[in-house]
């Protein structure tokens, strides 16, 4: 198993180094695609089972919409078109014949869902309409990095209609706080909410709300977003009810989601030089036996212990892996459970055999401790992986806190960014689009957050003028 | 809500009346895919969820390969892409510009997969490599049915690599079985299986292997096929492995999938005049409850009964629906549930009320009894479940065999293939491909599954020549 480069060396090639030593994904002979592999691919599958369980818990039904696009519903509302059409992967070609119209890869699936939703909705009672569904994404980017941003990827989408602007606002924010929760809960990773700039707002949306992490290298990470799409497609694609008092209106909408770039999330967030740490929640295997022997009555009396353990531990419902292979040596083990961030070791050789103990290692801390063997129960597991859940996200609470800063001025704004860790600055902001971009350019920070919408008695740390916000700032993924 | 189409009326209509009526797809503006709406998507969640835990019995992990294949994968094995090329649907642009190599969307896997493989597997210590992908996939079809046959469809597909053709061939029954059994427990669908003629089999394959369900029209429904691979696509893709004796040699290999198809399976096999019929343990709603009322006091007092049984059902892990909806009449919402499928319906109405009564409605037999409310328990909903579950897989068991004809001449063959249930016809056959041609061309006929293949001391039914084998003929899906 090859070095991982140390996060303050190279936090990028530590990323790619975490992901191939972790056998998560690799990339494919497809420009911008990647191979997700097991490993990769179950943190996913356990992300996805608890999104859906949520989402449903918000009353929403999944659903399927076809993959390709007619190229003419994209360009029925003005602005999604043209934040969209430069990334799309075009069908020209079917059967074996030139198409009448092109079919685009869904970048995303407002067209293709609201223009069926323009029959489905007809009455009041029609709505709230809430569908999600879970598919496969195409966005031609330029540059990429597996699971971070990728040419296809996985998400699922959110897509609701309601009567009144206030009710999709209300889901917006619902949607909202069900990625927050989640985050926190099952991800460890903790994320500032908050309404994104114009600048930054999905394309045809009134506004965009998200949630944002902030990785160990100090750059700001979107983790999910939550769109009021107003009446933008409604009035496109002609979704209208009859209201309660029998006038005819524009249903307003929503849409919402997050993706595989979650993995990625949650590698830069919780990652450290030794590999990935996975909260117990998301690990594919939770906790793993490394038995080491010299001669097979050893093994077998090691193997007797921990089996027995490890029947208790499945039938408490705990992800265990037994690792007996004998054509590598316990160091490999050791360091390959590590890298794949798996939270519980727990190892016995000859000696502790002897005196009767195990070693439990637990991959958040690193730390060792010894216990008697008869008398280490699987409940002392079921707390120290609970312990693992609390400590990774308060750790990752910490360095949050730790390089978020507040800062009134252009110097000082500018020699955080410069620092190793630039973390997230808070500022007092006049709202001035201009300005913005400018920011962006001299520093490659953006605004990653309004949180205050209303501020008055204060001074934009930029242009000196009267401070109508309080942002975030921070270099981004 | 409309009338549905008898199926000795029209079989076709009556298979969309019921997709329509039952709420569970409908065509998109895209040609050839269909939406898949929330009573249909969930009953597809039904069979992945219980077909990927089964997969992963098997010790299959699950993956994900890129949606794009380039086009010069796909012509790396002759027979495969002869088979394939006329399905697919070309990329041939992506992020404004043209690509310099066209992507066609993955009709099936193999291709990119296998380009991968080759790179993974080097060892017999590699060896078997289990893997298995949930993906959306795309065939041109020229005529297209929901569920049955479309465009776009949603699928599993089983890649394993194998040391020896022995044990490929064990993985390719190993899937067969873990199929039928679902079939039977899981979806209530009798099925044979047995060997696909070499007309049906698999582009690339050595050998098919095949799970035929018979339809209520007396068709046959190829349900889910598992393929022996053999060194096709290993000697294509460059996939060799260091063997224990030392020398390099080619994987041996195998795919299996089912499909959105299971769905329309489902519907074709279970399904009566009054629409879906559900096996409990697919069904999204086990239970509904309709409370029929005619003044507030009566819709409390029958509601109180009722929810008190649903918290019941629940504790026991009913899926329940309570339909209090005051906007249709009991008529309607007895058809509405009729029509999709849902197992049990219990319902209470001021008659009922005044006697302590409740009345259960069995779907598949639409068999009525009535219960003093007070000694009615959900213990007798969850038998009652569980007959259901068996009934209608006895049902269709009794419909299959009672459709399946042994015959040995070509008059009978083609009376039989004449009638409105034509059913399985099982015939000795002399293992000729030109004449089985001539057999589908003259009747539509085609063979189904090889039942045995070292058949002596008969004769043809066509040709009257030696046989070779027994088969099943039947019309299809």
């Amino acid at each position: 198993m090859a070095r991982i480069t140390s996060q303050s060396e190279d936090f990028s090639k530590w990323y790619l180094d975490v992901i191939k030593e972790a056998d998560m994904a690799e990339n494919s002979a497809v420009r911008g695609c990647m191979v997700i592999k097991p490993w990769g691919y179950a943190i996913w599958e356990a992300i996805q089972g608890e999104l859906d369980r949520r989402i449903k818990e918000l009353g929403v039904k999944n659903c399927y919409f076809p993959m390709f696009i007619p190229e003419s519903f994209l360009t029925k509302e003005k602005e999604h078109v043209e934040g969209f059409a430069p990334e799309c992967a075009v069908v020209t070609h079917g059967g074996g014949k030139k198409l009448d119209e092109p079919l685009v890869v869904r970048p995303t699936s407002e067209t293709i869902m609201y223009d069926t939703y323009s029959r489905w909705i007809q009455s009041h009672r029609d709505l709230p309409l809430l569908l999600n569904q879970w598919a496969n994404i195409v966005r031609w980017e330029m540059r990429t990095r597996p699971f971070l941003r990728t040419t296809e990827f996985l998400w699922q989408e959110g897509h609701t209609a309601h009567a009144t602007s206030e009710d999709a606002a209300d889901f917006v924010q619902k949607a909202l706080d069900m990625y927050k929760s989640f985050d926190h809960d099952f991800l460890c990773v903790p994320v500032l909410t908050g309404k994104k700039s114009p600048k930054e707002t999905f394309a045809g949306a009134l506004y965009t709300m998200t949630t944002e992490a902030l990785a160990k290298d100090g750059k700001a990470i979107q983790a999910g977003t939550s769109h009021h799409l107003g009446q933008t497609f409604s009035k496109a694609f002609g979704i209208q009810f009859q209201d309660k008092d029998g006038t005819r209106k524009h249903a307003w909408q929503t849409s919402w989601g997050v993706s595989t770039r979650m993995v990625g999330t949650l590698i830069v967030c919780l990652g450290d030089d030794a590999g990935l740490r996975l909260p117990p929640t998301v690990a594919p295997i939770q906790v793993v036996f490394v038995p080491i022997w010299k001669d097979d009555d050893q093994k077998e009396k090691i193997l007797n212990i921990f089996n027995k353990l490890e029947s208790e531990l499945k039938e408490s419902g705990v992800r265990v892996h037994m690792d007996d292979r004998d054509n590598v040596s316990p160091g490999f083990k050791f360091n390959e459970w590590e890298v794949k961030g798996v939270p519980v070791r727990i190892e016995m050789g000859p000696r502790d055999l002897e005196a009767g103990n195990l070693t439990v290692v637990r991959r958040d801390t690193m730390e060792k401790e010894t216990f008697s063997a008869d008398k280490f129960e699987a409940s002392s597991v079921l707390t120290l992986l609970d312990d693992i859940q609390k400590r990774l996200y308060s750790d990752a609470l910490k360095f949050r806190e730790d390089n978020t800063h507040e800062v009134d001025n252009v110097e000082d704004f500018k020699s955080q960014l410069a620092k190793d860790i630039p973390g997230f600055i808070r500022v007092y902001w006049c709202g001035d689009e201009t300005l913005e971009e400018k920011v962006q350019n001299e520093t490659k920070a953006t605004i990653r957050i309004i949180e205050e919408d209303n501020v008055t008695g204060k001074k934009c740390f930029y242009s000196g003028k009267e401070a109508t916000q309080r942002v975030l700032f921070a270099k981004a993924y």
